[in-house]
């Protein structure tokens, strides 16, 4: 169904005016708490831009002066957001057609999703905008947001600010999502729910994010795609430039049904998505975490130059747990050189383990962080390090000193190789971790995402172009 | 090494002294907060019963009087926590026989895992032992406790109150996963790091668990095991009264060789390891995470008589994922009889799902997820249902208002069937998480940890005497 605007000798038309346009009218904007309408003008009035809220009863609305249809907006409006009974969005796509709107995101739910009528009257809903070369996102989504200007056009809380872009077929899922991570302190710099994509789909909000600049990786849920080829096409282009990162359900029999129902689109082999997904660079992921994991790893900046790892610990059972995931994920433990183990033994104590992992046991404090990290940075064989630390409560340590030594040390390297943090106490570790995420340097708690982030950065540097 | 007590005729001796002891003497309690002897004797503090401490130098220990030796103690000692330096553990037991003392937890380190000076010290340890009849914990271990009697005889941060034991090879992994469950509000009945198990060892303790009232099941981090054979006969009789979750690590050649440094025993191959805890009716996990939920699980205190579920959803996308999930581990969504989804059509919109995952859409409140349990309870072809909730924060609802529904619908009906929550909004939903757990409905975050613990349900429900 959708239409290939890329291949207009690749010229992309408008997606600018969704993430920054000057002026927005909220086409179904509500005093009604219980309406999707309050929450869309209520987020919207952070924004930036200019922001018009239109009502066909009310002269205001929330306070501010309401216009009765989009025609009667005194300024121009770029982006319309339409948020009004199924009904009556036809009409109102017509009305921006007549303002000049550049482009609208229907929130409205109610078409191809629930049946044939829906699906021709999102035909009719297409020329219209059509006629008027505009461009829309939806129906039946939540919206989108931009982080990086306050832009949230939709119903749900806005994300943190951050460098993952996520898009997501599934506009309850994307809320299920930024809800988890405020507390996980992830991030995202666009937030975009497609729902039935009867024009804006995968492909072209990939080549948009492809160019922007407060994006540096890109994680898709997917559901079905309507548009297979487009999509492995212009994924295969953009993944050499940034990473893409793919969770796509319905891999069971189970799941493909709900998915049918949900979206109304069909699932299709999960192989053969899998298939199309590893030949296009995109790397596939099975469960959020994993998703986010790989995804928000590229803050680190730097890319492996060997897919083997050496692990540092003051905890036994966490570098096993580690060393496990990552030779599960295909990365080694790198066999380290002569010199490094002789420097390792001059720094640690006799009980410690001088291979990989390197076990620093429990009296490991800042200043063993910092010196074995600059040993294991200098060793050619060690392609990145994973430094794992449960945060002492005892012997009248600090809660951050091991994260200082591990930041001292590797910004007085220069960051050379990538760095992954696994610092696995729970809010005993969050000021560590803190620390980690100011300077760029990737923390998880679960040794799965340690994993997952590492082989990221593998599959990544394998593809991007030099 | 361990010698097998539990071979008396079945008479445990001595377990109980360890985790209700009526005194205890701290031997090497110490007022520098460096120290590991700091910390143990501020944690058993806490505790109800008399706590001595006991150094060789100071007269008064953070306020209270100290002794010269467990000798000197006036009163009975039931359990003795050795934190001193290696050379003089010896000594320390030899007296501690002496006086009397029934158990002895040695977290001084330095022993059998540095090599084979340190390991004939442990038989020297454990023929003193031995010769008075007293019971072993470690060493090079971080302690034990019993949260229902305030018990902490660690050097760690006392864990939550809950049902579920865990029991860690790993001291350090113990100390990472009680820290990070002090946000996730889940507990545990005991906690015993066993260090280098020179006495007491995995079987003797699930065997001392099986009868405990205080725990419900049993959650174990394994790295190798000395007697295997001891361990997989007791494992076969206990798992049929409370069910046991195994962590195994060392399941790549690194994580093996990890072990090996690290604890000083084998690895041994993962997959005799696995099919052996199949063949005893344990239940295997492979990450942390993963291992928690299976084990929380039971809280429920209701068995499925059937291995397939029923989904009832507010969002499309986790209700797809967590199918994909559910069918991944063998558990089927039912198909729902006739009536039932008659009965789902008069209560639901039209553009919601009445099939199973049951597609309530984003508009359904606390009256929706209250009826549509109790439909889909009463049907015969579901074994278990999971309730899955993106907290809306729009149209006017309440946090709470989903849970709330369960709750009712559930109780109303008497519990009839394991319920699960998947509850997917991070700290949005933290008030209708603490709703369900209070009612004894486990309730998580991640689609694949509610698979995995219906998965141990089922698991159990096959095994479980009746």
């Amino acid at each position: 169904m959708a239409i290939n605007y890329t291949s207009r000798g690749g010229v992309l038309l408008g997606l600018e005016s969704f993430f920054n346009p000057k002026s927005i009218a909220v086409i179904g904007a509500s005093n009604n708490p219980a309406k999707l309408g309050y929450e869309v003008y209520k987020n919207l009035k952070k924004y930036e831009g200019i922001v018009y809220p239109v009502n066909k009863k009310e002269t205001s609305i929330q306070g501010d002066k309401a216009y009765k249809s989009v025609l009667d907006i005194p300024g121009k409006v770029d982006l319309g957001v339409i948020v009004i009974p199924r009904d009556h969005v036809l009409k109102a796509v017509e009305e921006s057609g007549i303002k000049g709107v550049k482009s609208l995101i229907i929130i409205t739910g109610g078409f191809g999703e629930t049946g044939d009528e829906g699906k021709r009257l999102e035909k009719r809903i297409l020329r219209t905008a059509r006629k008027y070369g505009m461009r829309i996102i939806g129906p039946n989504c939540v919206g989108i947001m931009n982080t990086w200007n306050n832009l949230n056009a939709t119903f749900i809380l806005a994300a943190r600010k951050g460098r993952t872009a996520l898009i997501s077929q599934s506009g309850a899922l994307g809320a299920g999502i930024i809800y988890k991570t405020f507390q996980e302190k992830i991030g995202f710099s666009k937030f975009i729910s497609l729902g039935n994509m009867i024009d804006v789909d995968f492909a072209e909000i990939i080549d948009y994010l492809a160019e922007d600049e407060y994006t540096s990786s890109i994680a898709l849920y997917i559901e079905g795609l309507e548009n297979g080829r487009k999509f492995i096409q212009t994924a295969k282009r953009v993944s050499r430039k940034k990473p893409i990162v793919v969770l796509k359900s319905g891999r069971s029999s189970g799941g493909a049904r709900a998915i049918s129902s949900h979206t109304g689109s069909l699932a299709g082999s999960y192989r053969i998505y899998r298939a199309a997904f590893k030949q296009s660079g995109i790397i596939t992921a099975e469960k959020i975490d994993e998703m986010l994991s790989m995804a928000r790893v590229f803050d680190v900046g730097v890319l492996p130059k060997r897919c083997e790892a050496a692990v540092m610990t003051n905890a036994g059972g966490p570098g096993v747990l580690v060393s496990d995931e990552l030779e599960e994920r295909g990365i080694r433990l790198s066999s380290l050189q002569y010199d490094t183990k002789e420097s390792l033994k001059k720094i640690l104590p006799p009980i410690a383990s001088h291979n990989n992992p390197v076990d620093m046991v429990a009296s490991a404090r800042g200043r063993e962080y910092y010196e074995v990290l600059k040993i294991l940075m200098r060793d050619p064989n060690v392609g990145l390090v994973v430094a794992v630390c449960v945060v002492p409560t005892f012997a009248g340590m600090t809660r951050t000193e091991h994260a200082e030594g591990l930041i001292k040390a590797y910004n007085e390297l220069g960051r050379p190789k990538p760095l992954i943090g696994l610092f696995m106490a729970g809010e005993i570790s969050s000021d560590a971790k803190e620390i980690l995420e100011k300077n760029n340097v990737p923390v998880y708690e679960r040794p799965e995402d340690v994993a997952a982030a590492a082989y990221a950065l593998c599959q990544h540097s394998s593809r991007k172009e030099v």
